[in-house]
This record gives structure tokens, C-alpha cells and sequence, in this order.
């Protein structure tokens, strides 16, 4: 296998885009991360998408965005797994570099989630969950993640106040962001008492409904740095399953997908946790935020509930959690987040955060799941010295 | 890159199955690839399907299906091109194998059509269209490919007669199909007297709606010979786009990305048209087996109209497209397709095809499109002497 290094990066804001479809979503940031590269063509492209079906009643999205961008007849190639669709495309379009069947991949998310009325974004997302099993029985997103975060009070005595920090310090983290949808500071007790949406989740546990789209470039390391000065290494590359349904699983309360993914990419970069100086972590929910940096191993289990709280997870902490402010704060314009969280690494790992960096980053991490976690994927990425 | 060879294929019936779900159709294709191989384990999957969302809402069906197998935590995912779904999953699996990344990789197609009515599925196809530019303005697959066929007729004079001939001959092959949908012959004069659906194609002109699976098993071709005595080397794969709306092509009676997606796979093999010794090429409608063959150099362009009605096509004639029966008779579970003709000439290159065996077969060829030709994708197989 090549090794692969990211060599430009490109991004529309979040938000509610009324005046973008998504064609333009993706072109914008299609065309930033072509020219932030400065390649003069590219050799193939994937798109990651959940549903555009749903959401706007248009598949067969590989060519379509590949005709708008200008870059027809370039393959062009959807790849779907809910919200991990980004980082999935990324997986895939990392696997062509590699296998040197191409060198120039343009590997791009979006999502177009506000032209459908809140009831059809609901059922939308509810397809990223078991059909038969949970969707046919009423349940959605919020219900599902408030089973986990129950499932994690009763097991480690997680508290709502817990979960209400990591909304705070992503809050924070966001405010910080030109490009995030809510770059708003939140109390504790504003986080608190917000609207219930499932108990124990409370509006401000949840991450929004958002347009947006991200996209990077691609090509084998050795050919880096004739784009640029910077490339940034993908050092690992981990993906899993787990059972779709939570009652399928054997502690609804843990991560399996996340932690086999993490152990893969891990191993791949021949790192561990605790070399990762800078993590994006998919905390669609507050509680997911808590699983993902324990089944990561970013925090020990004990301190995972507590690490916003006690400012492990802020930036200056011990290890900055989702600088970008996260799904929260930031927006989930889904099959656009793992592509925005690798973009926020590359930066963090080149110096370009501004107020958010991370001081000497060398080693990021990006974790992005899809549904309750039935799938999820990890990176690594390294600043190249 | 590393050469890729097919050891095992699965594949359920096509048809109107109504005891069976998505997650059943996969499963049973995916068992039979994966008892055919005799493989103990698989390291990773592709899911290839156009619209689980809008046909039986749900999307994330990489994980879904991997749990239902008995697969997971194995990576799943599952990639999209409207109609081409199916090869283009066959494609990223390849990469991956090529890559070097894993080495058993499942790669598989399905769709389950018949759980919606016939305007929710013309719906949900014509999303493989550009929903602003087409679709917005009531137009569907029929008619898209009407328009395609009087561009052709006017261009080159092509007849009625030419596009029944078609239908005639997929028939006769699809009689012959124990898979088939529609395993029954008709006359010339049965296909052109058919209902009309969009003039001047008429019912029998057009594939039908379907429900289906069909799955391979991918390996290293250095470590195929562990697993079958005769596997069967992917020798090419292309890939192409073209401008998805009709009214931006150049000439709306010739498929540039067929061209190119050939062109592609014909240069990776190492071999011209004239070398091909048996096809699966994309009917969905009469019209386009005529416009895939002559863009795949298989026929002279003035010979491509009229190739069916001299047994050009036929088994038995000199280059033999669509033994298996076509979209037409076989059927076309959309995300399936592709795999369903890999396996056809997989079958044909082993000398399995019974009735239907194009004899002394070597070299074979799937062409599988989406939409009105946006995608395109072309495999070259080769029997291993």
C-alpha cells in the first residue's frame, strides 16, 4: 500500500443554507479544497451522502456532482453509512491512492437536511437505525441515545450534569469557529433546563439539523509536497460494525464499533491513546461524546463521564475533545461530518486554528459513527516534520 | 496494484418476492457466494443498492447487513450509482483487494423494489435523474429513454423492428435462465403490438421492477487457487460520468461514458472489443443494448441497430450479448444488476452456463449503467487456463 497524505481541504459554513442546494453545497467546498491544493485536474472522486433520496429526492450523486464541479467524466462514486458516510467516502477514496490505481482523489461529504419539514428530517435519519426491529416501533434518534445515556447512568453513574458539560465546553470550543452553525456560549443551567426532547436528553444534549458540505484532496505521500508545504499524513485507517439494533448488543452502554475501529487505526499508525494530541469525536448526542472518548481510550472509563467537567477534554486540557465544537456546536449536516472533523485536524495539525489551536499538535485523531454506532470509523493523522 | 480474482458467487432468483425483505436477499445471496468460495471468514464488505431509503426506509444498510450474515464487526459499506450500484461496489472492493488493505472481500448488490406501489417506485427511480433539471418537470425513465431511442432513430434510422428484436432475443435467452424473471419467449410481433409507455417504447421494450441479490467473492488472484480450481481474474475495470441531465449531452443518442468506461477497462486489460468473447451490457430499455453495444465497439455503429435481428447477439452468433437474458427477461433488482452480470460471465468463463453456454468463452465483459447513462462501469474477466 502507498501512504496517503491529505494535500488541500475545502468547506461550506453550517447551518440553515437556504439559499445553496445541494449541488452548490458541494461544489463550494469541492472547488475550496481543489484550490486550496492547487491540482490542476483529479483523477477520480467519492461523494459520502445518507440520503439525499430522502432529503431532496436525488441519488445517482457521484456523476451529478461530478458534472456540476466541472470535473465529468471523472468517476464519481456515492458511499453511504448514515452519519459516517464521510469518512467512509474518505476510507475508500484513501484505499484508490493506495492501491495505485489513482493519485489525484477528491473525497468529499454533504448533506442538504432543512428543504423537508422536521417530521421528514426525523424519519430521514430514523432510516440510519433497524427498520424492522426499532424504526417500525416509533422510536428516533433522541429515544435511541436516551436508552444509551440511561443504560450509562445506571451502569457508571453518569449524571445529567455530566452530560450537560460536554455540551458547555463544545458550546465553548464552537464559539471560536467561524464556520460553526451555533458559535454561542451555553450555561450549565441553560444547558440543563432546556427543552426535554427524551428524557434525559434535553435540547441542548442534541446536535442540530444542518446543511453543509467538506472536501478534501487526496495523493500518494511521496507526491505531497509538489501541492504544497504541509501535506498531513493519513497514518490509520480503522473501520467496524456492530448490531444494528441496540437490543442486539451486549452492553447498549458501550461502543464496540468504535473501539474495534480505533484498536484498527491504532494498530495501522503503530500508536496508541495516549500519543493523540488533538481528537474530533462524534458527539451527536452529549452521551455519545462520553462513549466515544472511553471506547476510544482517549480517557480512562472511570473519567469519561467527568472529562468535560474537569477541563481534560477542553482545549488546554489534556486531550481537546472536538475544538471544532463539535457536532453540537459546529452543526451535523450528516453525510458532511466526518470529512468537517478531518478538516479540522488538518488544520489543528498545520497551526491554522487561531483561537482553537492546540498548541504543538503532531498526532489527531477523527472518529465518526453512524446511527447509534451500528458502524464507525477512525483516523489517524500526523503532521509530516 | 495487486490482480483481484472472483472464487465464489451467490445469487437469489429475480422477481416479485414477497416473502422475502432486503436483509433476506442479501443473506441468502451473500451465504451462497460465501459457501460457493468455501471461504472460514471475510475481512471486509461492499453493499451496492440504489434506494433502500425510498423503497423500504433504510439507509445504513453496510452494518445492517454485515450483523444479519453473521459478518460483523467486519468494515461494511455500502456505495451508490443509481442502477450502476452494483458494479461500482464491485469496483471499490477490487481497489480494496488491490490495495492490498484485505484480502477476502464480499462485494454484493440487492434491491427490493416490489414493497412500494408503481408510483412510489417511478418515483424513487427517477431520482437516478437530475431531480432540478429533469425530474422537477415530470419527466421518468421511460421517457428519458423515449427520447434517447427518437434521437436514435433520427439519427441513424433506427426502426421499431430493430428495438423489438431486442426484446426477442434477450427473451429467447432469458427462456433459457432458471433466474429469470421472466423466463418466457415472445414474437416479434407480441413486442411491438405491447402497451405503449412512452412512444415509442412500448412494455415490452422495458425492463420490469424487481426484487433481487446477487454477491462475489473477491481474493488476491496469488491466493485464489486456495479456495477454487477455476477462478476468474478481473482483468479491467473502468469508470466513467457523463453530464446527468439529457439536454446538457452533446448527442443525446450516443453514451459517452459507455465509451469512456470501456475505453478505461479495454486499456487496464489490455484487449480490444474484437478480443471479447461474450457480454452483459445494460438494457434497461431496448434502446440502450443498441447504444451500449455500438459504444463499446462490440458492433460497427451501423451495424449496433440491427444486431439483434441478424443474430449478431444471439448465442451462437459471433459476439453474444446478454445470454443471461438482459434486465429485460432476467430482471433488474436496480443495486443488484451489476453483480448479477459479473456472475453471468463468471459463469460463462467457467463453462457453467448449461443451455446458455457460449462455448470456448475466455474473455467476457459487463457494462452496467446508471440513470440514462450519467455512471458507466466496465469489467473485463478472464478464464485462467
Amino acid at each position: 500500500m502507498r501512504d496517503v497524505a491529505i494535500i488541500g481541504v475545502g468547506m461550506t459554513n453550517c447551518g440553515e443554507l437556504w439559499e445553496q442546494s445541494l449541488r452548490d453545497l458541494f461544489v463550494e467546498a469541492a472547488l475550496g479544497a481543489i484550490d486550496d491544493a492547487g491540482v490542476d485536474h483529479i483523477d477520480s472522486m467519492y461523494v459520502g451522502c445518507m440520503s439525499s433520496g430522502l432529503f431532496v429526492g436525488q441519488e445517482h450523486i457521484g456523476p451529478l456532482m461530478a458534472d456540476y464541479l466541472g470535473m465529468g467524466p471523472v468517476p464519481a462514486t456515492r458511499v453511504e453509512s448514515a452519519c459516517a458516510s464521510g469518512s467512509v467516502a474518505l476510507r475508500t477514496g484513501m484505499l484508490e491512492v493506495a492501491s495505485g490505481a489513482n493519485d489525484i482523489v477528491l473525497v468529499g461529504g454533504v448533506e442538504k437536511m432543512t428543504d423537508v419539514g422536521g417530521d421528514e428530517a426525523t424519519y430521514a435519519l430514523a432510516t440510519a437505525a433497524d427498520q424492522e426491529l426499532e424504526v417500525y416501533h416509533g422510536i428516533t434518534f433522541p429515544g435511541l441515545y436516551a436508552m444509551i445515556a440511561r443504560a450509562h447512568m445506571e451502569t457508571y453513574g453518569t449524571t445529567l450534569e455530566d452530560l450537560s458539560w460536554v455540551s458547555v465546553k463544545n458550546h465553548r470550543h464552537g464559539a471560536l469557529n467561524p464556520k460553526a452553525q451555533f458559535p454561542h456560549e451555553f450555561t450549565l443551567e441553560q444547558v440543563m433546563n432546556s427543552t426535554p426532547v427524551a428524557d434525559p436528553l434535553r435540547l441542548l444534549h442534541c446536535s442540530p439539523v444542518s446543511d453543509g458540505a467538506a472536501a478534501v484532496l487526496l495523493c500518494p505521500l511521496d507526491q505531497a509536497k509538489k501541492y504544497t508545504d504541509q501535506p498531513i499524513k493519513i497514518l490509520g485507517t480503522g473501520q467496524a460494525t456492530s448490531p444494528m439494533a441496540l437490543a442486539d448488543r451486549k452492553d447498549p452502554a458501550f461502543l464496540d464499533s468504535v473501539q474495534l475501529s480505533a484498536e484498527r487505526a491504532y494498530s495501522m499508525a503503530d500508536v496508541g491513546p495516549g500519543d493523540i494530541d488533538v481528537a474530533e469525536v462524534h458527539d451527536c448526542f452529549a452521551i455519545s461524546e462520553i462513549c466515544c472518548i472511553e471506547a476510544l481510550g482517549l480517557v480512562e472509563r472511570s473519567q469519561a463521564a467527568g472529562a468535560a467537567a474537569s477541563g481534560l477534554t477542553a482545549i488546554g486540557g489534556r486531550i481537546p475533545v472536538n475544538t471544532s465544537g463539535g457536532l453540537k456546536a459546529k452543526g451535523h449536516p450528516v453525510g458532511a461530518t466526518g470529512i468537517a472533523q478531518i478538516i479540522e485536524i488538518f488544520e489543528q495539525l498545520r497551526g491554522e486554528s487561531d483561537a482553537r489551536q492546540v498548541q504543538g499538535a503532531r498526532l489527531g485523531l477523527a472518529q465518526n459513527m453512524g446511527g447509534s454506532g451500528a458502524s464507525s470509523v477512525v483516523h489517524i493523522l500526523e503532521r509530516i516534520e
